[in-house]
């Protein structure tokens, strides 16, 4: 029989199909392939072909937009969100708007086209980290902001519209309605029991183990109780810390660590699938709090996602988590490129 | 530049893009295109191909599952939910989760494989609408159940797994969180202010006219202030109704009648496009209100969906509401089948 579980973060019911349960081969097996385009404006050598980059780590002594660098940041050639500008927030009525005023930018994780966040060195992703938070926390300084939204979407089924391995960031001046849902959550939980409700969750769940997929000194990957895609992971800090960018140096070493082995994991069982993940951490000035627990939510790209789910916020997942987590776990990933 | 709106009634903000703003051309064109499968199990004359019939409309003194019939319902084969058992709620430490319970229906629109919703004359589409309302009335007796879902995915791009037109329907023993959300907002408005905040929109929005599409007696079609997706069209009573199924007889007929139009546009300005509705009534047992106003949200599949719209609840559309609406306005429609 089927079962619907409850998010006890968002309060979202799913529907968890444990009947027919889909295994890692049941799902389109859509393996996201680098095609190695020509001209690439993310590869090593086509500077000139992005905006001025912001950002650029491991340069020795080069120019600005030269080759010689490990992770560079520029300017999204596209952007969604306009970087000069008043908000020019008004009313018109019941309705509320403001100009699409933020940032937009893409951080191009190596200069090696052949290269994805799974096979590349930890100490590479480590520098990829570095590059979020060295973003992250140039963009707060900018009053007209509330969010900065991490994000990254691997393969043309999640998204990417480029397949040279990246990941971007949009600077907001509202906090995002599902992150704001989380926190406030967090919130009213802390306030009824002075205790954190993602460290509640971490404990039962460490306790419970069946949904346990990895974990190393600062961080555990898992797959969450109720979720809404198959294989759905999350990667959380073992001890309480509301903001992604407020950690110590060696916590760093250990992200980069553990989201490497997740998505290694994700793509032996699932022969590299598309996928997007999503950092949610604090809104800009409230950083620092006891009652929300920044985390990764990681969904890979398996099923297509019909009508009522947009229109309801209701999702039917036809893989429990508790399997998927068991697969992650038993997976057989080759000899890590350390 | 680009514009961040908010909707009034989830507090939902999301970019349009008013720059380069996408035109019907813009989009990917992947025509939904009937290619009439064999052994289709839901054309007139393969009844015994589906799991026996829960209604049918039209059929004269034919035998259940045989030929004859305009509108047919049936149990879906690959039910998402069981119907049978108790609800078995329990509780685990933080998580709550209750045994799969629900009904999941198919309601097979047409016994003609060849039509679709907005080619079937209006008549037709009236009956689909009286399936609708007599499986929820049935159901609702059904006292484990808080909700029915209606919905509809055309296309495979949107979802449908058989081509020949259908709307499914799912009995569920909780609210869907996105419903739940607008009839809480609803209700807090109402208590400020006494009045209903979808009354107070569609006022606004009759009178500023840009985003209206259709109306008639009873029903209006409009591009919602802050839609997610480019061409999203909700209809909505013009009078306050808190649930779809409370209507009087000559609504039906109006609301046949905008739905057909409203499709015929979307097919004229889109090209046939792949769609999703859903129709969000009132939940069971709170059906008489004043403070929800019960309404169909349509979505054309048009874009694809990338990650941090998953895992933030935040959308970038880039066409404006005001220019899907005129697109929409002005389609040529062919001569209607009445």
């Amino acid at each position: 029989m089927a079962e619907l579980r409850r998010d006890p973060i968002t309060g979202r019911w799913v529907i968890i199909s444990t009947d027919r349960a889909r295994r890692p081969s049941d799902f389109l097996q859509e393996r996201v392939r680098i095609k190695g385009e020509a001209n690439c404006p993310f590869c090593g050598g086509n500077e000139a072909k992005t905006p001025p980059e912001i950002l650029a780590f491991g340069r020795q002594n080069g120019q600005r937009d030269t080759p010689g660098w490990t992770v560079r940041v520029v300017p999204n050639k596209f952007p969604a969100l306009g970087i000069e500008g008043e908000l020019g927030r008004e009313g018109d009525g019941l309705f509320d708007r403001m100009n699409g005023i933020g940032a937009h930018e893409v951080i191009i994780e190596t200069p090696d086209h052949a290269s994805t966040l799974a096979t590349m060195p930890e100490k590479s992703i480590e520098q990829v980290l570095w590059a979020y938070r060295d973003r992250m926390m140039d963009l707060k300084n900018d009053r007209r902001f509330r969010y900065v939204l991490l994000f990254k979407n691997h393969g043309e089924a999640a998204g990417a519209s480029l397949e040279h391995t990246h990941s971007q960031l949009i600077a907001l001046p509202i906090v995002p309605k599902q992150v704001r849902e989380e926190v406030e959550s967090g919130r009213r939980y802390f306030e009824d029991k002075e205790r954190c409700i993602f460290c509640d969750m971490i404990k039962q769940e460490m306790e419970d183990g069946s949904r346990m997929i990895l974990e190393n000194e600062h961080f555990l990957a898992l797959a969450p109780y109720a979720p809404r895609f198959p294989f759905e992971t999350w990667i959380l800090p073992r001890q309480h810390s509301s903001a992604f960018e407020n950690h110590t140096h060696p916590a760093y070493e250990n992200l980069a660590r553990i989201l490497k082995e997740s998505l290694e994991r994700l793509d032996a069982v699932l022969t590299c699938p598309a996928y997007n993940y999503v950092v949610h951490t604090s809104p800009i000035g409230e950083e620092v709090n006891d009652h929300f627990h920044w985390h990764i939510e990681m969904m890979p790209k398996l099923t297509k996602v019909a009508g009522f789910e947009w229109g309801t916020g209701f999702y039917i997942n036809p893989t429990p988590p508790e399997e998927a987590a068991r697969f992650l776990r038993e997976a057989h990933v080759p000899e890590a490129a350390l």
